[in-house]
């Protein structure tokens, strides 16, 4: 069999080594941009080089921003008292995309894990500390993940935030809209059944 | 709701305009390589450069290749009497990777379209002739794909070559290797039907 040139080889380890693209995807993809021609792929390879160089950490809530300041700490039809603290930017996207928050967020950069040994220290504690004092906040909205890793750094946030006076809340445990009861898994349906809402009029 | 900095707009557009991946994957990938930090990126970007800079096409038979000619043009153990034609080098590959055939390959470059302007003129054909009388080539395997367009290149093919007194041949059509009967199509259900071969000892 005819192995693959050496920089169609790399290429495609390249490619393989992203999340959710497997050794065909990745062939194929690296085929495409062959095919496509050198403009196609010095564009996305000038994507690559560029979202590294323009896009810094927000210096006060830690999001992706191109100025010092990202477009939720600056815009002014924010709410200010509240702040969503989430474990990276990625999933200060994802509840952006639902719409539904108008406060300001907080990016940890990770959460608490024994296992891989990260400890409070290596995650942005002391920073949501100051600025939740800074700010007057009145709601903390833990955000981390319901795994066990998300569920021992809302634990820890909350014993660190008890005393403050101010709400601590964490994201509704339940069924996701549109899903099958009978194909949920036991421990969802578990915590749906307990965290279960009075129906009003 | 907060829309993406622009220079992660732009990667997203860069990776969505790629086979396969749709908004959501486009985006996913996005923030794995922007998390990653720069070196993961920047190698991806080098991979896409170089594969542009670095490969060329073989000036025998149109496969991609580093040196001016291609492995399987210089390798001294493939048949020199026998040219499978392919409409492009991903075909190529594919070939190979089946680990089946030992001769040599001829990229078209295509295959005739009528409906979108590509005509004789438009393919490798003069070259693929003048590679058949040099050669001495005693089998021409046309390998281009089952469709509308590469039965039409197959046939056309088949015509200009015929009075050279060589065999030409074609892929066989019929079920793929593990399909369940009931799942295959009914073209290729008659078609496996019709090129049924003789079961021996």
């Amino acid at each position: 069999m005819l192995s693959y040139a050496e920089p169609i080889r790399e290429l495609i380890e390249q490619l393989e080594a992203l999340p959710g693209i497997g050794p065909k995807s990745a062939q194929r993809l690296a085929f495409h941009l062959l095919a496509a021609g050198p403009e196609r792929a010095e564009r996305l390879a000038r994507a690559l080089v560029d979202v590294h160089r323009r896009i810094r950490r927000c210096e006060e809530c830690g999001n992706w921003s191109v100025e010092a300041l990202c477009p939720v700490c600056v815009a002014d039809d924010r709410e200010r008292d509240a702040i969503c603290v989430v474990a990276d930017a990625k999933d200060l996207m994802a509840l952006e995309r639902a719409g539904e928050y108008r406060g300001l967020y907080h990016v940890l950069d990770g959460l608490l894990s024994p296992v891989e040994g990260v400890g409070p220290g290596d995650l942005r504690i002391t920073e949501l500390l100051e600025r939740i004092d800074r700010l007057g906040v009145s709601e903390v909205i833990l955000a981390t993940p319901p795994t066990v890793e998300g569920d021992a750094t809302a634990e820890f946030l909350r014993e660190v935030l008890g005393g403050r006076g101010m709400r601590v809340t964490r994201l509704a445990l339940g069924l996701p809209v549109g899903a099958d009861l009978d194909y949920a898994d036991q421990v969802t349906v578990a915590r749906a059944l307990r965290g279960r809402t009075e129906m009003t009029e």
